[in-house]
């Protein structure tokens, strides 16, 4: 298939990588480049959007935020301005629900079609090929570009139509960030009661306390390494789609709003492009207490 | 060996079931006399937990509460009238960590041993015998009770010394509590934002999202099933061991405080005895908004 790439940075490099590697012919675009690991790969570089979607069939973006996401899609050169004519576009960035439903529409009024598709998993994820893939969109359109996606990904579901995929995955980092309040909350707990964190940790999986978190996230909390991984500005550009979001449906997110709240501690430490995990640093302070001061 | 066993509710009744059919030597008290489903067994039933101790040579207590412990222990007819000299007590109750160090401390003054051994896993763990068991003791006394655990539980874990089996027991019960909130906080946003939220719950299981709670918690809160399970009057009994350790030992844990608040909020609607997934009913209201509305 002729598939257009737009976003070439950590993510997007190895996705490109896979596509190339199934013989698939490739037309890229990034603000800053052709990175260098793509040097020895047949693909043409595009100088915009629209020279993407000109000459692509399928056009994915893999960009940081919702503006960078309008702008390549609908600014000056964007891929609107390429005829769209049965051509599909795919956002895998991690963007609002709310704007992707609006984006879905103007791309189907210029005769496009399109899937949301973020992703999770993060650069481990993405080199391995082994992302969950959320997406929203219409169902033949996903069947479509579904073998597409798999050499991206490994867990890829439909969850239903434009905007869905966005939602699923604002609620993932939702359930991600307060599960890392969870466990923090607990370990904190255990160790100020005098007991061994990681004992603890140890003890809690295999049971209902169990998680992905628990395992990677709390294991990285005993033994206090927080280079990402998973950044905590990228965590709080997640939670303030979810509480932007719900502020606008008018939802209360209680538990949401308060991991945010520690997040902004951690960055108020300096803690901007730590691990996640480190949210415990932040539970930390309300107590002056170190899980590690055992 | 000759084990006493004092409390016969429903996990104490099974619990007995799997160490009679090990070929143990059962002597039980239970306030409300022997369970019918124990009557083909052979056991000796004593009139008080003297007369259990004074017979037995390990004495495990399964009771709801600290101070059922206490009474049962130190009040009048208790444990501690007998000779405890070389008798083992293993508390697997779940009660206060902090009392639980003072318990310990008065059976060892006695010239016993003492383990706190609280389980996870309900009902039906205690009939699988599939108990996750969290113990606090020393460990020569540990390798001796192992033999009689196995017979109850699997992932057995010796978390440390006296008290830290119930620190564990807490924590494990704040990260619950906590993983529940987070998934109830994730699918009502998702379904409000209009997506479905079993095809949410779907898409999260198999990532970082992903856990036990998401698995069986995130399923019933979907389909509306809170029959217990896990009442939610237990769960804030928990909570309170966690918030009033926090305070004694002055520890800020913000999260389990709000978790606390929305269990309160399911006891306000009638929902004490209902499963603790329900705590998604307490968010549901915050907004007028159930996620079986679609």
């Amino acid at each position: 298939m002729k598939i257009g790439f737009i976003g070439l940075g950590i993510m997007g490099t190895p996705m490109v990588k896979h596509l190339l590697e199934a013989d698939h012919t490739l037309f890229v675009n990034s603000r800053s480049g052709l990175p260098p690991s793509l040097a020895g790969y047949q693909l043409t570089v595009c100088a915009s959007g629209k020279q993407v979607a000109e000459q692509a069939d399928a056009i994915i973006t893999m960009l940081p935020d919702t503006p960078d996401v309008d702008a390549v899609l609908f600014g000056s050169k964007g891929v609107s301005e390429a005829n769209l004519a049965g051509k599909v576009v795919v956002d895998m960035s991690s963007i609002s629900p709310i704007e992707t439903k609006k984006f879905a529409n103007r791309i189907e009024q210029l005769g496009g079609h399109y899937l949301d598709a973020p992703v999770s998993g993060g650069e481990v994820g993405a080199r391995a090929a082994s992302l969950s893939i959320m997406v929203g969109g219409p169902q033949i359109i996903f069947e479509k570009m579904l073998p597409v996606l798999q050499l991206m990904g490994k867990n890829i579901t439909r969850v239903g139509d434009n905007g869905d995929g966005q939602t699923a995955k604002v609620a993932n980092q939702m359930v991600v960030a307060l599960t890392i309040e969870a466990v923090g909350e607990a370990l904190l707990f255990a160790s100020h009661a005098g007991a061994n964190p990681e004992m603890v940790r140890q003890a809690l999986l295999g049971g209902f306390a169990s998680s992905k978190i628990l395992e990677v996230h709390g294991e990285r909390m005993v033994k206090r390494t927080f280079d990402p991984g998973f950044r905590i500005a990228l965590h709080q550009k997640d939670l303030n789609l979810a509480l932007k979001s719900a502020q606008e449906m008018g939802l209360a997110l209680p538990a949401t709003a308060l991991a945010q709240q520690l997040f902004n501690s951690c960055v108020a430490q300096g803690g901007e492009a730590w691990d996640h995990s480190a949210m415990i640093c932040a539970l930390e302070r309300l107590s002056d207490f170190s899980i590690s001061a055992q």
